[in-house]
């Protein structure tokens, strides 16, 4: 009832057994860095939903060969960035 | 009239009756609870909008197999998050 | 003229007989009263675009049994929310 | 070579030529204008961008009778009524 | 391999070729002015995108047809206007 | 397990091995520079997901000559700029 996103043939895990956010913390020491936990956060988002490893390969041979879907990708880190860049007084030197 | 958005083969279901913000606060300890948070939050709305179980079980292995929907799924926590992060002050120490 | 969205099967509603914002307020008590008005703005944004209330209950058919179109949903209730959470000061204590 | 968006069918009609923001402001007096204001911002961007009147009524027809149209005008609009509000301050007391 | 988005057949074509941002400003004297430049800015990304002036020529007839599209337009040019009117602190009085 | 976007048939490179940002940093003297930036980093993005330089070039063409993908990539821009631009305060005077 709780796992409304989560898909149904993965029962044993739940989103408190996926670290969606590395280090819990949103604060980086440089742009790069905050852009590569960007990423990362967007990808376990979708580790969460799609738990099954092999499928979640097929899928990537999907989307890295669709322009669509890779523009896709590139707005859902871009919102991402926009939160940690923020966190982050946007790295003001 | 009121349930422009609801199914309407829910007739005895209104967003009164689903917990829409778990704890009925913004506010949590940590990023990686935060990020719980949207996910939550993502889910619920999903649940008010489509309220049977068992539908929701079949949309499920339809999205958790999609990779469009895997990242539209990333973009809609995406922006649950950036609502969260800022809440939070970004969780800065 | 002015009605560029709205469908020509409407002639007598305009934007000014529909109530766009419940109580002409963004601001709520709490979170979950927040995110209540997030849905309702949603909706009636959809019923202003299509007043007819019987196409309404067959779109609605539609996206309740619409992976892509449930994320959807979540999206545009995520982009109000955000507005409405920022005006509440994000009800903090 | 300035018009990338506007059709080529209408050389007359320039962006100079439309209002894209009724009043030349962005305050409003109550949420209910603000997010009528959005609305009509929305919509102006769709007349600038076709400004064939008898090509935008035929586009309503499909628009307002197809789901997922239905929940990304709700997106644009959204998005318009963000800034709309945070201009007004989110009109709070 | 500095041009991932531009199209392979205009190599003579760099986005420092290109103006981006119309007198290198985001600010404006109205709302109007700063509404023209966030359909102007819009409409500039497509051209760095797809700099054959015929071939914009024929996807514009594309996308002043499709209702979808019109609407995806409309986004795109709110998140550009929403960055804008925060440069100019919303033109508050 | 840590690539769950990179596609599957590019082992050797991992997040760390491409620069996300330019520079590491997302401050500009310009708002010409920023939107520049913007472009570069959203292309970024797509060459991480997608790293086989012949595969990019094919997908090019194909969003290049799409109208809807054309305007999916003016909002990935868009947020990035949204970003930058509050990074420099928006190059106030």
């Amino acid at each position: 009832m709780d796992h409304v996103i989560a898909p149904t043939n993965s029962p044993v895990v739940t989103s408190h057994e996926v670290t969606l956010v590395p280090n819990n913390s949103l604060l980086t020491e440089t742009p790069e860095e905050g852009r590569q936990l960007a990423v990362k956060m967007a990808r376990l988002i979708i580790k969460l939903t799609q738990p099954d490893e092999e499928k979640r390969k097929q899928l990537r041979d999907v989307y890295g060969n669709d322009a669509m879907m890779l523009i896709a990708v590139g707005q859902a880190v871009a919102t991402e960035f926009a939160t940690i860049a923020a966190a982050n007084n946007y790295w003001r030197k």
